[in-house]
């Protein structure tokens, strides 16, 4: 699919669609509308379907959306209709957590490698897959032509980290270390600070 | 200060300059402009200016935004110049490490309630915080007057336990379970799954 100016605020609502019509799918559901999506999603019915229509006529008027149809399609445009190796880089608390999360496979993505710094660490198996040295790092990712990367090290190698992974020809890190990265134009990042989503809450409180 | 429609948009990058100012400030540092923190957020200085200038005149041109009076400014604004108490529930794998991470506290939380199903966790402590018997949840939370949840829970229990939550008077939840919730309307949530950021990033990659 030709890459046309969606805006990222589009893109970003993608995979939120995505996981309600998959969840629909399990409960065994085969249509829905984008009042329901809507109602799901605390997003507005007018703008998912003028979300959606940016990427071609998905349902008709009055007889909604095939689920199945349209979170085929949704995959298609994320491209996460394949299984994307990633490499999870920090084996603590967090990197724990997402190498046993089970959903990954079924959303695109498939944890092969993880590093760790920590002599004890290395060499241990955490959900099958074997910690690997982090002195490996960019030899390891590179031969495997890992894209996709989770980092779960401490804010203050993340960076160090991320010049290595760069390196390795990385193109889209999730950071967990709070702490902004500075990555060459191109190179995809997204942050999960849960500082910075409790912080946008309580501006709505009393 | 009176609630004015900014944005939700606007709201969710302070957070994030806050984040920069505060480590700007570690590093010794008094002074910032909007390029700097532009180059270092990714986002134009241009839309820096905008969104600040919102809640009213923090820079002058030519000399830049004094980053400790700045940071007070976005503090007060997202309500963090306070700590606000907050109760994880899920004491798997990610409630260990949000009660592990130091960064909370000098960022507005402080988290004094875990909470877990599992009889063997129920009465150890995590990082120094006992972990509670979810049974008593509603009643705890109530007790204490927590408004504000880390929400750690595996998907399939998520909803049950965010019902008694806002039973309980709770009105944020960050919700770590890949799925979404249903609240009543003025309750905030917002979502940490992992795969919504890969699948983000993906979109962008070859």
């Amino acid at each position: 699919m030709a890459q046309k100016a969606i805006p990222d605020i589009v893109i970003g609502r993608l995979p939120i669609y995505l996981r309600s019509l998959t969840r629909l799918l399990a409960q065994g559901r085969q249509v829905t509308s984008s009042q329901e999506l809507g109602e799901r999603l605390g997003i507005s019915a007018a703008q998912i379907r003028k979300d959606l229509s940016q990427f071609g006529e998905f349902g008709k008027q009055g007889t909604g959306y095939n689920i199945e149809f349209l979170a085929k399609k949704i995959q298609e445009i994320l491209k996460v209709d394949r299984v994307w190796d990633v490499a999870v880089v920090g084996a603590g608390d967090v990197g724990h957590a997402v190498a046993f999360y089970g959903g990954f496979h079924q959303r695109g993505f498939r944890i092969t490698q993880i590093f760790d710094n920590d002599q004890e660490k290395i060499g241990t198996t955490i959900n099958g897959i074997k910690v690997l040295d982090i002195e490996q790092l960019e030899e390891k990712v590179k031969k495997a032509n890992i894209k996709v990367v989770m980092l779960t090290v401490p804010a203050s190698v993340a960076q160090e980290v991320v010049d290595h992974l760069i390196k390795a020809g990385v193109q889209a890190i999730l950071n967990y270390a709070p702490v902004n990265l500075v990555v060459p134009q191109g190179i995809q990042v997204q942050y999960i600070d849960p500082a910075v989503y409790l912080q946008n809450m309580t501006y709505y409180l009393d």
